[in-house]
């Protein structure tokens, strides 16, 4: 074929993102026209690769491709998009999938499992305000209740289901209850600048972080700025700027901690008057739970040490609380010898610090993941980008997983 | 008489603070019906206490009480208010003054100089968004072309004036030529929790801060939350912080500098997204325009040195600069001798970090002010409150600095 794989890759998330509830951007949440479209041709080219589809409750498809023994390896990742996403960040994991099946289909090759993609319609939540809905319907790890949950146009997931062309009412039995699987590969876009810092390609996920999400709120005493002598202010935003550099330095501490303050609110939030309350948001992200947890309960006690010393109260509340996702040591390191097969190495070990499908699927077998380098570390915009000699890398590191495994990985 | 002079203050505050455009709130705008029934309310208790009233061509109106010789000394202050405001920011400076008058007219005493109590009708510039109209007016700092501008239901300035009974085409003639004039005193409450502090009823004002108004805003780098390792972010949000930390530390570095940050809008502003912009308001203040200028020539420095060190960059912008206003020496000594002998002592000295009518009347005269205690340092709110108790010693202050200046200061 004249057509490279990643050439084909390219092209096809090129097409994908034409397919869009926006003119201009790249909008494909769960349940609408351009979701259906893209699930439609995602399933014209596991089918043109050679694989029996199958599509379940939820809308997720299934692409086989049978292989000479019992055993199962699972390749996906998602299809659905944020607002005014990048082209890549799910479609990415699918079509290296599908890239890989093809490589095996064109020559004819049976390998001593079979090979299944696996393209989960829902994993961004941009409509219902739930990450992972797709492989949580896999992993049975969807509650039924969640149906009732509107879209902001009151739409309930109960009829998006209906209309992504599942059945709400089979979802229960959607739960896959398998014993075949050998594992879960997913390829994603790295979402980070670390690969392109170190001049890589492609780098391998020890995990996924665990991460703790709330807020901190500072109440001190709003006043003149300009009657109010700096002895005598309880100013809530020096008391939050104090807390900002200490999450800073807990990040730079070196144990492994990622801490951000993303959002501020400064009330009453005029030039001349002393900020009174200010709310930040927190995020610490950590590979150990334990860790994290320490993390997080130094810097509350941090900021209840800056907000004694200033007179100035702090209200601290977690909102959102995850577990690390451990991967699979045995998966890992088969992907950090096919990277070295590849001849794309070094193996760069990375943890990943977003949440993913792999999340989910680590509840039904053992999962690892392979970032692809992505220009800038731009994610979830339209900026998104990633070259043809690396999704070219990507797939052939892919191929030697698949060698890998077939050489003998213990189920 | 049974009423004190502090208690009619106190009632007349309450009396004026139902004139207003918002129901169960003070809100009296220039060109108000509230602010006209203000002014008459005004003339009547000028009147009563025995001075002869003239208004001029912008509203304000001019008390006047006959002395033996020919100089003159000014009272004043303004009556109309911010929006949903507390009752003595302005008003109390009119009341104190017709107090101090009424207790000449009731013992029949003429000073070696007549008294006349100014009640100026747009300090806060609330409607137009132009501080200290009524007395621009009076010291000739009014510039004609400002009677275009509109409201913000379009309402040219020209006819706010026609509103309030003034004639927009006499403002010029408005000026004050006149040689007769020995001083301006303005009692005010401090809006600052200085006498308060120091549990003093009143206090004396040596000058009027001078003000740099401006933003600085810090353009780092957007990025994952979970994605981005420490050591490559730019986080803006981090250089913001250290920048309001180097802002307290100037406030607090002895030198009377004065510097908040009310305001800080961070983009994207999301909790998982590292801050890649943050715009901050500074206002700076000083008594001591040189020092100021070099407080903020240093500010400016150090944000920069925080930009160039963390890769983020800066954009300092000053948008508002007013020069300090120094009190007239004579003066100043003359309230202090009267707060002394009047026995509420020692007399404090302050600055006032907001600004005030005085800094008009600074053009054509020597001015001073007294503060007046106020709970919490509280003003431009509902919660303003002065005591009737602290209403009296500054009602005996003023009587006294009457009796300081007709015992001879030089004219």
């Amino acid at each position: 074929m004249q057509e490279t794989r990643a050439g084909r890759v390219m092209a096809r998330a090129d097409e994908l993102a034409t397919l869009s509830e926006e003119d201009g951007a790249i909008t494909r949440p769960y349940g609408t026209p351009s979701l259906v479209a893209a699930v439609a041709a995602a399933r014209g080219w596991l089918e043109a690769a050679g694989m029996s589809v199958q599509e379940d409750a939820i809308g997720n498809l299934v692409g086989r491709y049978e292989g000479t023994g019992t055993g199962t390896l699972l390749l996906g990742s998602h299809i659905d998009s944020v607002r005014d996403a990048g082209r890549y960040d799910g479609p990415l994991g699918i079509l290296v999938g599908i890239a890989a099946v093809e490589g095996l289909h064109a020559g004819g090759t049976r390998l001593p499992f079979a090979v299944e993609v696996v393209v989960f319609v829902d994993e961004e939540g941009l409509r219902y305000h739930a990450s992972y809905i797709g492989s949580r319907v896999v992993a049975g790890l969807f509650d039924p209740a969640e149906l009732a949950t509107l879209d902001t146009a009151g739409v309930p997931l109960r009829d998006a289901v209906r209309a992504q062309g599942g059945d709400p009412d089979r979802l229960a039995a959607a739960r896959w209850q398998r014993d075949d699987l050998i594992g879960y590969l997913e390829v994603h876009i790295e979402q980070g600048p670390v690969l392109e810092a170190l001049d890589l390609p492609v780098g391998v996920v020890t995990s996924i972080a665990g991460q703790c999400r709330g807020t901190v709120i500072f109440v001190g005493r709003a006043g003149h700025a300009g009657t109010t002598p700096i002895e005598l202010r309880r100013d809530a935003l020096c008391a939050a700027a104090e807390f900002v550099l200490a999450v800073e330095e807990s990040a730079r501490s070196g144990t492994g901690v990622v801490a951000t303050i993303g959002m501020a609110s400064v009330k009453p939030g005029a030039g001349n008057v002393i900020p009174g309350r200010v709310t930040l948001s927190f995020d610490v992200r950590h590979t150990d739970d334990a860790q994290k947890g320490a993390a997080v309960a130094a810097l509350a006690d941090r900021a209840r040490a800056i907000g004694a010393r200033r007179g100035v109260e702090v209200v601290w509340e977690t909102i959102q609380e995850h577990a690390a996702c451990p991967f699979d040591e045995r998966l890992v390191a088969a992907l950090s010898r096919a990277v070295e097969a590849a001849g794309r190495g070094p193996a760069q070990l990375l943890p990943s610090g977003a949440g993913h499908d792999a999340v989910s699927m680590a509840h039904l077998t053992g999962v690892a993941m392979l970032f692809v380098r992505c220009a800038g570390g731009v994610s979830h915009h339209p900026a998104e980008s990633v070259t043809t000699a690396d999704v070219e890398a990507a797939v052939e590191v892919v191929d030697a997983f698949l060698r890998e495994l077939a050489g003998g990985l213990e189920r």
